[in-house]
């Protein structure tokens, strides 16, 4: 008998109505398929952060480990209320905690990594016929204390059990559909997509598709863990991220991102080549700061101009760094541009073309838009261009680079 | 070096600014006296009834086991921002859940009892300095599910953890004062008990005082825990529940206390003797109902009337069960009275002197106060008079009985 992983976000278990509306997707899954299920749940939307503000209005620096204890109590309510519904709807099941689940974890915490799932926490629910209804996003370290995984930790939790039960399919339930060609709600030729790779989903997650987070695809990746994120509200068979051989098709843009979370600095006349740069991202780095992109540009007279950007949040802390250490770098000023977008084009099919860039460039300048930086990894291109224009150049990509490809049901592969 | 166990109900730790005040409240006394100190905490107050309220919204019957893993969030959240208070005070604490702590009960969810509690499970904490954070009110089964206590279950949680850890005093926080001579609410001239022996404490807890609920109070006796109620919010040395080789003085009354919340159903022309009493009551626990006081009156022929009371919230579906059992029973007709009080007089030093019922008696007849029903214990007298006289009743018999002891302080004895 096949076994299946299904989790559930926050919105998707957002209220009562919708926990028992997950109750029966459950349902529903087992009586079409037969299948046995695990399930894995946030904790109802808003109510993490409610928690976060709770332990920093007691005090003025929570302890990590006392905030785990804390944050860990939002997927328990959720686990205990959808296998209430679970169990009325007819359908036995049992809530399972971390430490039930055995799921193991170094003792970073509030950013916990898994380190080992033990299958043997599930299987005699699952040969009574018993569906486990798991907390994501939290775990146990070595000495028992209870941990939790950080940003899209849920997913993490959910991909680490599929891959531990070796699961048919993990699903992702979630607000949206799947995975677009572009954000649908500035690109209204955006279309869902049906399957992408590994490589594409990281490279979008990246870089602004907000629908899974990097660490679970990093997962599903390493342990060929077949994904599928698709929607809780409406009927549709979502996006699958599968393995790159599995891709009948490989498009060379299969999708157009975007991030405005970010901010430009300039560093000008810097002087003494590789030593001044190093100075340059030491001081930062020191500073506790994430560089992402780097151009060098206008060298002249063994001077030369630097940008980099960081995220805009910290940017101004960024600029402040920089202005306070120019004469041990050795450079003449420093400037801050916070209104830069980023946008990228992202396709497994680019590891087999050339000219990507160019026809980018080409495409951007027909709009009048003006490139200000450039990083390319083996399968996207990304520029930094001005706020503005960023919407615009969305559109003008997925138009110039995205076929659309009618859907192939599963039922015609 | 001495080790006490401190308890705080949910009223005590009922906002933020009381869970700092109760971080205050243990480190003051860490430092005051060098002892070890193990904190139990309850949910704050409210939380267990949104919780209740919120697993009824989402499903009609709400399976225990689940409901169980859901309350068990609520001293969850207390343990870990009580935590994070007392280390942001400079007092290393670590919360500590009940799988942790290793409290063991039997599997009755949602009203377990404890069997085991493991030192150990302490000892390491304690010997590095580190104040466990316990929640109260919640334990593991056997098969490492999580279990919750019922009714006054954090008291029990206290009371065990001091016996298993063979402390020198187990506080228990709360609202009030300590243990009164009677409701100060109603009787001016009550005054706060600074000693009372377990066998009272357990008949004035059963009998309406509040404070301690009666579970607590037996395993305080049978595991010889030395107890102490006493306030939160104001100082004071509250009231030590001792056994009664421990008290100096034992006044034949040490309190009077009342119930409202029963009523009294009457059954007339009862006849058949022996045999319709046991049909009468077998007809009521079949119903599940619990009787409290029972009298038998009237008899005359054969026939006789009984009286006996239940809780008010079941008194409407006992007098149904009755009536629709008359014939079976063998009477003429049931009746219901819902406007009676209960009002005790509660002393160890019954035991040793006669005469307090006919004293009782004659006391509330001065009053005019006609008594309907009347039960005793070794130690105790209830009667159930009209509920409009229960608080001159209670107000009267302090009057009658109690003697104002004045209390003597702990550096005296």
């Amino acid at each position: 008998m096949a076994l299946v992983v299904k989790k559930f976000g926050g919105t998707s278990v957002g209220d009562l109505k919708r926990i028992r509306h997950v109750a029966q997707l459950v349902r529903a899954h087992k009586e079409r398929t037969g299948d046995d299920v695990v399930v894995v749940v946030s904790a109802m939307s808003g109510e993490t952060n409610k928690l976060v503000e709770l332990a920093h209005d007691c005090v003025k620096k929570p302890a990590p480990r006392e905030m785990d204890v804390l944050l860990a109590t939002g997927e328990q309510v959720t686990i205990a209320l959808l296998s209430m519904a679970l169990i009325e709807q007819g359908t036995p099941a049992r809530s399972v905690l971390a430490s039930q689940a055995r799921i193991a974890t170094d003792g970073r915490h509030t950013e916990a990594h898994i380190e080992k799932i033990d299958e043997e926490a599930f299987r005699p629910l699952l040969s009574e016929g018993i569906t486990p209804v798991v907390a994501g996003f939290q775990g146990i370290d070595p000495s028992g204390d209870v941990t939790t995984l950080g940003r899209g930790g849920s997913d993490v939790s959910a991909v680490a059990i599929a891959a531990a039960l070796n699961a048919k399919q993990c699903y992702i339930y979630t607000d949206v559909e799947g995975v677009y060609s572009a954000d649908p709600r500035i690109c209204k030729e955006a279309f869902r997509l049906p399957k992408i790779c590994h490589e594409e989903m990281l490279e979008m997650a990246s870089l602004g598709a907000k629908v899974l987070h990097p660490r679970s695809v990093y997962f599903a990746m390493r342990y060929q863990v077949p994904l599928t994120v698709l929607s809780t509200f409406e009927p549709g068979e979502g996006t699958q991220i599968v393995k790159e051989e599995e891709l009948v098709e490989k498009p060379v843009v299969t999708g157009v991102t975007y991030r405005m979370d970010e901010a430009k600095v300039t560093v000008n006349g810097l002087r003494g080549g590789i030593g001044s740069l190093n100075k340059l991202f030491s001081v930062l780095s020191g500073g506790g700061l994430f560089v992402d992109m780097i151009t060098q540009t206008g060298t002249f007279e063994d001077q030369t101009n630097v940008s980099f950007t960081v995220p805009d949040n910290e940017s101004s802390q960024a600029l402040e760094i920089v202005q306070e250490a120019l004469s041990e770098i050795g450079a003449d000023g420093a400037s801050l541009d916070r209104n830069i977008a980023k946008v990228s084009v992202v396709g497994i099919g680019m590891r087999y073309h050339t000219g990507v860039a160019a026809k980018m460039f080409e495409v951007l300048a027909q709009e009048g838009i003006d490139v200000q930086m450039i990083s390319t990894s083996e399968i996207k291109i990304s520029v930094v261009i001005p706020r503005k224009y960023c919407e615009m150049a969305v559109r003008t990509l997925h138009d110039g680079f995205v076929e659309y490809k009618p859907e192939i049901s599963e039922e015609q592969i």
